[in-house]
This record gives structure tokens, sequence and C-alpha cells, in this order.
């Protein structure tokens, strides 16, 4: 794939130096909008984008134009005259022209809004308002609309009439004249029915809807719970605002499973992809927890240090510390990555925090007795150190898997629920804690075993 | 949801035991078939889920018995007569059918395979010959396929007839006789054509398709580039046989973003919900990792062992190894996250590692000066350390820091081009490494400025 883009993107410059614009328009048209934007997004030289775009069809322009990303939109945009930028706005889908009014600086966002017609800068301006990852935000208010008495016959020419401004007509939604939501319909359903069918014969009535505040994880695992193509959205007095669809659905699945991966492995979330970040927006997601962090392991520095005299008689239990360490933050990190993980698909609640621990005790001393036996013919046969160090190591190691895990599992789910996310209890902070208890319960045991 | 749920539990239970099984069957088909699923999943006695399970409509008892867990569909085809189970395996769609043959013991799918009409049984066969997570074995066969010579009034109509069979009419598809893939048309651009306008016409030619080879995420990419419905599925000779819908891209993602997360997290990915999985599953699929890693540790146990002398002599070195270990883990954790993820959506190639590397340079230039200034000053002012004790352990910081990101950058991007998961080579794997060079880093910078 990215070979033949490559490959086509020497011949396209060579086209456009050889002024062939036919050909050129010609190749372009074949493509699929996505395809061209990244065409346009890798080392094509930015004075020539803009030339290659006016070659594109209207229709295409206006696909491509979305898939960009924020920085060549806005490069095309300031070399468009305003006609030229009435001509892609009016094209593009309202939930796609709210998704670029909130990317582009203020200047560009007044010109955009100048160059919208009314009716669609109405629409832009409601739909600001909703907040960041609401359904409110990620919904489309282009939907088709039919009436309780439409019969099939009524509901095609509707749909013929206005179809082609909506952002689909797979889901078709039923309203009263206050507009409330009554129903739903799918186009097989109207179009396996008889001419004279009503569509209050043929709707769906128990249609799962969601509120305009709802979040927008919630609204992906309604989607993929209830295998839908697109989801009302309600305002607070059940009336029909908008629908989400299905394809804004995949990019809030994908956005929110990298959301969590970068909280579980401690950084802030950014919303840019990895290459288009500078060097101080990577230092600034990355820098608080670090910081955090390394004041916590403090608190192991400070238990090693009060055991000071009994390290300096048995140095040799100093050698064990990486491995108990890394052995009990590896144990407590594989537990929280999958109780966030399953909290986070809704395969966990609250209420099975029971099963939860009662389950993770058993693994833990299964894990921990496997480890601790391998670990003591180690110590025996190869680091050939006294029966009581090994002890001391061995029991350490099962003690520290036990409370590893069980940290690993309930903090997670405790931070469910009191409302924080779980994301973050994950490996890196439940490592800091670990760490201090498996030093803790080291000294313990070799105080008792070694009797230092 | 969940509380709501709860209630309707009770009350379903209070009706079945007073008989009132006309009211239930009412209260039933008023549910979506994923809520009733659920319903039956937890708690709700054994004995009679079968009872339950009759009183539905026909179809909502096709589409719940697709929703629920193999459990429980093992438990009710048990209980089903053969002409029940045929009526209901009449009713599933062929892409359903195979995951349940996948699911169910030996004697249980030759029950199914009987009661399967002899067509389905066919299709069920060749689907189940596709290997596990590949394009082949999550499309259906069930699509609506039509021929270029076809006029609009002649599309609406086949789709009449056939339509109700077929997984989804939203995408129709254009064959030859010989069935090759000739074009797509969404049923959008059926309606609003001109009955007699031909396919050929109205269809795109350029479609996006795969082999029934492809691994299933590079299908699920491939829908959220290109923001598609369906896809289809060719062999290959480039004939048609079968297509890939949203609906089961969305459990893809889901599915690859948690074995992701998973194996970040050192664990051999298992492909049942937490709940559902064994003591011994979970023993299974957590102790490979913490072995080996428990195993690696014994290296940075070594390094420390071979320092023993210096470290008798500076004892208060030994109580800042674990904060250096800890952020040296975290600095590389955190950039092998943001690189596994970045290459798993295909945001960064092989390509970018130059881009990368240099970026990753710079970001741990800036963590590893903010966190030794911090470091320092706590050093002197709260831990009141000398000078060259509190710059040992700065340098050996910001050295740390620099190695881990290298280190947790590169991994990723080689495993990637020679192979190899990324994902593997995450916090767990990085720590390991990165723990071993900060104790080396340490003792050298210990022995040149404190000359030990």
């Amino acid at each position: 794939m990215t070979d033949a883009l490559e490959t086509l993107r020497t011949s396209i410059k060579a086209l456009f130096e050889a002024k062939k614009y036919a050909t050129l328009r010609d190749i372009l048209s074949t493509m699929n909008a996505a395809d061209i934007a990244s065409l346009f997004e890798d080392d094509i030289s930015e004075e020539i984008i803009p030339l290659l775009y006016r070659l594109l069809p209207k229709e295409l322009a206006a696909d491509t134009f979305v898939e960009m990303d924020t920085d060549t939109q806005e490069m095309l945009i300031k070399s468009f005259s305003d006609s030229e930028l009435k001509e892609v706005i009016d094209e593009l889908y309202v939930d796609d022209a709210v998704d670029l009014v909130e990317e582009m600086p203020a200047n560009v966002v007044k010109r955009i809004l100048l160059q919208a017609d009314p009716e669609k800068r109405a629409m832009i301006n409601t739909m600001l308002k909703y907040p960041e990852d609401s359904a409110g935000s990620i919904m489309t208010t282009e939907y088709v609309e039919l009436r309780p008495r439409m019969t099939v016959e009524d509901a095609i020419l509707s749909i013929r009439r206005s179809g082609i401004e909506k952002e689909t007509i797979n889901n078709c939604y039923i309203t009263s004249s206050a507009r409330k939501l009554l129903g739903a319909v799918t186009i097989r359903g109207i179009i396996m029915a008889a001419p004279e069918t009503t569509m209050e014969q043929i709707m769906e009535e128990n249609v799962i809807s969601v509120g305009t505040m709802e979040d927008q994880e919630t609204v992906a695992q309604h989607f993929s719970k209830y295998n839908l193509l697109a989801m009302p959205v309600v305002d607070g007095e059940d009336r029909l605002v908008g629908i989400v669809t299905v394809d804004d659905v995949l990019d809030v699945l994908e956005e929110e499973a990298t959301e969590d991966i970068e909280k579980m492995a401690a950084i802030v979330p950014a919303d840019k992809p990895y290459l288009k970040l500078s060097t101080f927006d990577l230092w600034k997601s990355r820098i608080p927890w670090l910081l955090l962090l390394m004041i916590s392991a403090t608190f192991t520095g400070m238990i090693i240090t009060s055991f000071e005299n009994a390290l300096s008689k048995f140095v040799i239990l100093t050698a064990y510390i990486p491995m108990l360490m890394d052995t009990g933050g590896n144990s407590g990190g594989q537990a929280s990555a999958t109780i966030i993980r399953g909290l986070s698909l809704k395969d966990i609640e609250f209420s099975d925090i029971f099963r939860v621990i009662w389950k993770e005790i058993r693994v833990a001393l299964a894990c921990g007795a496997t480890l601790a036996i391998c670990n003591f013919a180690k110590l025996l046969l190869f680091d050939k150190v006294s029966v009581p160090v090994a002890l001391t190591i061995c029991l350490t190691l099962i003690v520290t898997i036990f409370c590893a895990k069980l940290v690993g599992c309930t903090l997670p789910m405790i931070a469910y629920k009191i409302g924080f996310d779980p994301a973050v209890m994950a490996s890196p902070f439940i490592t800091t804690i670990v760490d201090a208890i498996s030093l803790l319960v080291y000294f313990q045991f070799a105080s008792r075993i070694l009797s230092i």
C-alpha cells in the first residue's frame, strides 16, 4: 500500500511538472478520498497541493478535504478564494463542518462561518455548544425524518427528494409533529413492505436512543452491544435532534482505546497522532506522571534506608531487590490491565468485585507458587545461596505476588466506583505501591528467618 | 441500565412463578435481543431459560440466541428438540452459524450440521476452512449480488425477492457471470436513480476489497480509513465470495485493542471475557511472561552483586536504586506504548524510524533535565546527601531516561519490521532491559564521581 502510494506520488509529481493536467485529473478521479488525502499529507510539496486539489471533481474534492489532516486543511483554506471556500463548505456534512471549525484557528473559523449558508451556520453553532466527547458533538443533524402516517410510497418519494443531502438513508426516523421520536425504520423495511403500508405499521418503536450530553464512550458501547448502524440522539424533552452513525463510532472506539493505552502507560492523553506532536507536547504529556511516580518512589528508598544495617550485614539480599520489585510490578500490572479493560468493555461491573478478588487470590497463589518453586531451585543450584536466604526470597515472592494481584485488581475497581478513570490505576502506579510492599515484606522475612 | 435489568429480572421471575406467560411474552417482545441475552446470562435459574426462550417470537428468538454467551447457547441447544433446533438454525445468518459451530463441542456441532439445510451446511463447511482471524472467517456469504445490465427496477425487484435473507441490502455488489467483482452500488444510489438506469451506469468501479486470507486487523483498518459500511471479500481469482459488515468490524476493533493491551501487560491473550476464565486459564496466560521476566531480572541482580563492594562502602546509594529503576521503566514504557499504538493504527510506519528516534531523543533530554533538576533540589534540601552523591544520582537519571526512551521507541519498530508483534515490546520487557542499563550507568558514575 505505502509502496504503491510512493510510486504514485512520483508519477503525479512528474505529470504535474509536465503540465499533463487532464491525465492527472483522470488518475485522481479513480482514487479514493482517503488515499488522495494521504498523498497530500506526505512529502508532496505544499505549493502544488492547492493546484492538484482544484483538479478534483467537486464531490471527491469535498470527501478528500474531510480526510485530510488539520494542517493541510488550514493550508488549503488559506489558498481558497471565498467562492471556493463556500463551495467546499456547501458540500460538507454538518458534523464534518463542526469538526473543521473546532480544529481551525479563530480567523479561519470566522471565514468559514461567513461562507456557510445561514441554515448550516445555525446548525454548526448549535452543535458547537455540546461538550467535547458528548453524543451531541459527534452526531449529525442531516438524517431522514418521516411521519407516522406516511405510506411506503410517500416515504420513498420523500427520501428521493431530500436523501442526497442526508448522511445516511439506511436508517430513517419517525417523529411526531412536535418532533418527538416515535420509532425507526430501515430502508430495507421500507423496500420490503407493500407500497400502501404506513410507517406506523412497520416502524420499530423500541428504539435505543441517547441524550445529547451522553459520553461518546457509552454511545460506542451501545453500538457494539446492539449491533447498530445509527442511533438517534434526543434532547431533554425526548425530541430528535440528530443521529450518530457507525463510521464516527469506529473513530470513537479507536480514540478511546488509544486513550486507555496512554493512561495505562502513565501518559496524559494528547489528541493528535504521534508524528504531529511537538517535543513540548510530548514532554507535557509525559512529565506529570514521571514526576509524581519519581517522588512516590522516594518512599521505597526510605524503606531501604531504614533497613541499611540489615542490608550491610547481608549484602546478598540487595541483589534480589530488582527481581522482587519487577516481578511484583509485572504481576500487579497484569491484574490491573485485565480489570481496566474489562471495566471499559463493561465485561466487569463494580458488583463483581468479590468474584474478581476471589479469582485473583487463586491466580496469585498459583503464580506465586510456580515462580517460588522455580526460583528456589535456581537459588540453591546456580546462585548457591544458603537455604534460609533462599527461603526468605521465595516467601517474599509469594507474598509480593499475592499483594500485587490484590492491589492490581481492587484499585481500578475502586477508582471506577468513585468515578475516577480506572485506566490511571495501571502498571506504573501499581508498581510504585507494590515496590514498597515487596521491600517491607522482604525485610520482615529477613529479620525473622535470618535473625538480623 | 444494570439496575433496571435487575428490577426486570425480579419481576420476570415473579411473573414466571405466577405462570403469567402471556404477560411475560408481551414484556419480552418489547425488549432488545442483547438485553434479553444478558437477562438470561446472569442469575436467572437455568431451568427456566428454555421455557422463557420458547415464549419469544421466532425472529427475536434467533436474534437473542446470537447474542447469548457460549454456555447459555450450549445449554439451550441441549434442551431443544430436533425441530426446534432446525428452526433456530434456519433463522441464523451463515456467519453467526459458523461462529456457533466453532464454539460448540463436537457432539453439539454434529447435531447442528444435521439440522441445517444442505445449502447452509455447505456454506458453513466452506467458511470453517478459513483460518481464525482472517477476512474469510468473519465474512458473511449472504449479500445482495446484482448484474451489470440490470436496471434500477430489476434491482429493486431482485432485492425485494431475496433481501430478507441477506445480512444487509445497504451495499449491493455487481458481478459478472463468472462471479468476478465488477463494482458496488449503495441502496441509496439505487433509490436515487431513475428506474431505467442500469447498474453499470451507477456502480462505483473502484471498490476496495480484500482477499479471504487477509488479517482481520487489516480489514478493520480499511473500514476506519475509508469509512466503509461493508467490504467485499474476493478469492484468488478475484471472484466475490462474501462481504464483511461493519458490525463485525466493531467487534474486531475491540478484540484487537484488548489483545494489544494484554500483550503490553505481559499477558498471553485469552479470547474469553475475564469472568469466564478459570483460574487455570488465567494462570496459563500470565505465568509465561512472569517466569521469563523473572529470569531476565537475574542479570540485574548479577550487576548488583558485582558491585557489592562499592555498595557496602556507600550504602546510601542502595536507597536510590528503586527510584532510578522505576523512573527508567516508566520513561521507556511511555515511549513504547506510544509507538506500539501508533504502529497498530498505522499512524507510524517503519520508514519513520529516524523521525521517531530524533523526537524521542529531544523528549528524553527534556524529561531527563526536568526530573534531574527536581531530584537534585530534593536530594540536597530534604535527603541532605553530599553534592557528589546527588550528582551521581541525577546524572544517572538523565542517562537512564535517555536510554529508556531510545530502547522504548526502537524495539517496537524493529519488532514490527521483522514481523514480530510490537505489542510484546512494551513496559514489562523494556523495564527489564532498562533496569540493567540504569544500574550499570549508576555504578559507572559512582565509581568516577565518588571514586569507589
